[in-house]
C-alpha cells in the first residue's frame, strides 16, 4: 500500500497559482510547496506542471530548482518527475558518478515490471539521446579499460579480474532484457536452473555466464520459482549462500538482483535500515526509496521496518533529518 | 522500393469469400489463393483473416495449412502473418532447430529498427509464452552445456572455446537491446570504437566483450559512422578484414551483424545469391527474403542482384523453383 495522501480531485490551475504565490518574490514558502506537491499523485503532478507552464510560461521544475537547495531540492526534483523519467534520471546519475551505486541500476532493472522498465528506457532515450544499455555498457567497460590502462602503466603482470567483466555483462544484461511478463511456471526448468545456480555459486566454477543468462532472461515469476526450489533443495536461501561466498562486485550485484526479484519490499526495508544507521545518513538513498515507493508500497515497507527494527520509520527519519527535507519525507509518509 | 502490387482498395469480405471458394470441396485453386493474397499488403491480409474468421468461423491460416503443402505452404504461411508475428516465427524455427541458421536471429536483430524489434519481441512472447532473449540464451547455452558434457565424458582436458560463449553473448546482446533510434552521431566516439574494433580483430586479443558491447548497444547510425571511420583509417572495410581473420561462429555472427547494420539490401542480395547458386536451392532462405522484403525494398535488392550477377532475379528464381511456389515468388516480385 501507498503512504501518499492525495485528494481525489484537485484543480491543477489552483495548484499552479498557489505554487506561484509560494515561489514569487523574495524567499520561498517551502511549507506551501510541500503541502501541495507532496499531496499529489504522479498524474496530478504532471497536470500541475502543465498548468504552471501554461499560466506562467516557465517550467515549474526549473523554478523550484532555483528556489530550493540541498537535499530538499534534490528530493523535490525527483518527486515531481513522472516515474519513468525519474528512474531515467536516477540511472543517469549513477552512470555519471561511475563506479559507485551501481546497485541502483540493478534495482531499477529487477524491481520494475518489464513494461515499466521499457518506459524507463524510452524516457532515458528522450532525455539523454542515448540508450540506457549503451551508457551502462560504455561506462562500466570504460572503468575496466581504465583499470587495464593503469595496470599497463605499472608494467605489472596482472590481468583484469574476470569478475569485473562479468559485472559489466550482468548489468548490461539486466537493463537490456525485455522479460516475459506472464505467470507461467515451468517446474522442471526451475529445478534445472536452481541446480545450475547452485553449481555456479558452490564451486566458484567459471560459470558466471550461466548465472548472468538465468538472471537476465527468465521471467520474474519463473525466477522466484527457481529461488524457492534452490531453498527447498539446499536448506539455505540462495542469497544467504551468496553472502557466504564473498563479496566482489559481481556477487554483490547478483545478490541485489535476486533480492529485488524475490521480494523488493524486504530489499527496500534493508536499504532504509542501512542508509539510516550509517554515520551521516545517506540522503540520496533515503530520497530514492521515499520518492519511488510513496505511491506504491511504502506503507508495507514501513511495517517491515518496524517489525525488523522495533522503531517506527517516521521516528527514525525524523531523528536523522531536519528542516524542509524532513517535512517533505514525513509528508510523503502520510504523517503531515 | 517494394515489389508487391496491391490494390489501394479491396473488400476483405469479397476476398474472404473468394478464398473460401478456392479452398472448399475437393482440391484447391492455388492460383486464386496466390492471385488474392500475394496482391495484398500486411494490413489488408489481416483484414482478410478477420473477415474469413467472421464469415466462416475458421482460421484462414489453419485452413490453408491443411490445403497446401511443401515450400508453397510454408511460404504462404509466412507471407500471411503480419511482420512482427512472422519474424517471431522465423526466430522460433531457428531456435527449435538449434545450432543452424543462427544468422537469421542476427539478421532480425540488426536489420529491424528498434521499435520493430520490440514489436517482434512482444509477438514472440504472445505466441510462445517466453521471451525471445530467454529462448535464444537457453538454446545457445544448452548447446554449450551439451558440448561441455561430451568433453567430460571423454575425460579430455579440453575447455569449451571462448568463441562459443562469446557467440551466445553476442546473440543474446543483439536480441535483448533496445537501441537508441535517433540520428545523432558522435564522431569522437566513432573514432574510439573503430580503434577498439580494430584492436580486437587484429590482435585476436581477448577483447570480444568490447566487440559485443559496441555492436549490441550503440545506435545503428552511430555504428555506421564507426564502420566508415574504420574504413577511412585502415583502408579496408571491417567486414573484409573479418573475413581475413577466420570464420568461427562468433566471427561469422559479427560479420552478419555488421553487414545487416551497414547495408541490409546488399546483405540480402548476397543471401539470395547464395541460396540460389547452392546445389538444391535453399527454399527457406528464398522464402524468407521474399516474404520479409516484398513490401519493403525487394525492388532495390532485385536491382542489386542484377548488377552483381548479370542475371535477372526473376529468371534465376524461375529457373530454380517450380509450380505454385514459383508462381507465389514471382507474384511477390510483381511479375504476375
Amino acid at each position: 500500500m501507498a503512504t501518499l495522501i492525495a485528494p481525489s480531485n484537485h484543480s491543477p490551475q489552483e495548484d499552479a497559482e498557489a505554487l506561484r504565490d509560494a515561489v514569487k518574490g523574495w524567499g520561498t514558502d517551502e511549507k506551501a510547496v510541500i503541502a501541495i506537491l507532496c499531496h499529489r499523485n504522479a498524474y496530478q503532478r504532471q497536470q500541475i506542471r502543465k498548468a504552471y507552464q501554461d499560466l506562467h510560461g516557465e517550467d515549474l521544475i526549473k523554478r523550484l530548482e532555483s528556489e530550493l537547495s540541498g537535499d530538499f531540492e534534490r528530493g523535490m526534483y525527483r518527486w515531481i518527475l513522472e516515474p519513468a523519467e525519474r528512474y531515467a534520471l536516477l540511472a543517469n546519475v549513477v552512470i555519471r558518478n561511475a563506479n559507485k551505486d551501481y546497485h541502483v541500476i540493478v534495482e531499477i532493472s529487477c524491481v520494475l515490471e518489464p513494461e515499466e522498465l521499457l518506459a524507463v528506457k524510452r524516457a532515458y532515450q528522450n532525455r539523454y539521446k542515448h540508450s540506457l544499455e549503451e551508457d551502462v555498457a560504455a561506462h562500466t567497460s570504460g572503468h575496466l579499460r581504465q583499470a587495464k590502462f593503469s595496470i599497463e602503466l605499472l608494467h605489472a603482470e596482472v590481468t583484469i579480474s574476470c569478475f569485473e567483466i562479468h559485472f559489466m555483462q550482468l548489468l548490461v544484461g539486466l537493463v537490456s532484457t525485455f522479460r516475459y511478463g506472464g505467470d507461467e511456471i515451468n517446474a522442471r526448468l526451475a529445478k534445472n536452473e536452481a541446480d545450475i545456480l547452485h553449481e555456479a555459486i558452490k564451486d566458484k566454477k567459471n560459470n558466471h555466464e550461466e548465472v548472468i543468462r538465468v538472471l537476465s532472461t527468465r521471467s520474474k515469476t519463473q525466477l522466484v520459482a527457481t529461488f524457492n526450489r534452490y531453498r527447498d533443495e539446499h536448506g539455505i536461501s540462495i542469497t544467504k549462500k551468496l553472502l557466504d561466498e564473498g563479496s566482489d562486485d559481481f556477487l554483490k550485484a547478483v545478490h541485489v538482483a535476486i533480492r529485488c526479484i524475490n521480494d523488493h519490499k524486504k530489499y527496500y526495508e534493508k536499504v532504509l535500515r542501512n542508509v539510516i544507521k550509517r554515520v551521516g545518513t545517506d540522503e540520496d538513498g533515503l530520497t530514492r526509496v521515499f520518492v519511488t515507493r510513496a505511491e506504491k508500497d511504502l506503507k508495507d515497507i514501513q511495517e517491515l521496518y518496524y517489525k525488523r527494527n522495533s522503531v517506527q520509520l517516521e521516528d527514525a527519519v525524523a531523528r536523522e533529518t531536519s528542516g524542509d527535507y524532513k517535512r517533505m519525507l514525513l509528508t510523503l509518509l502520510g504523517k503531515h
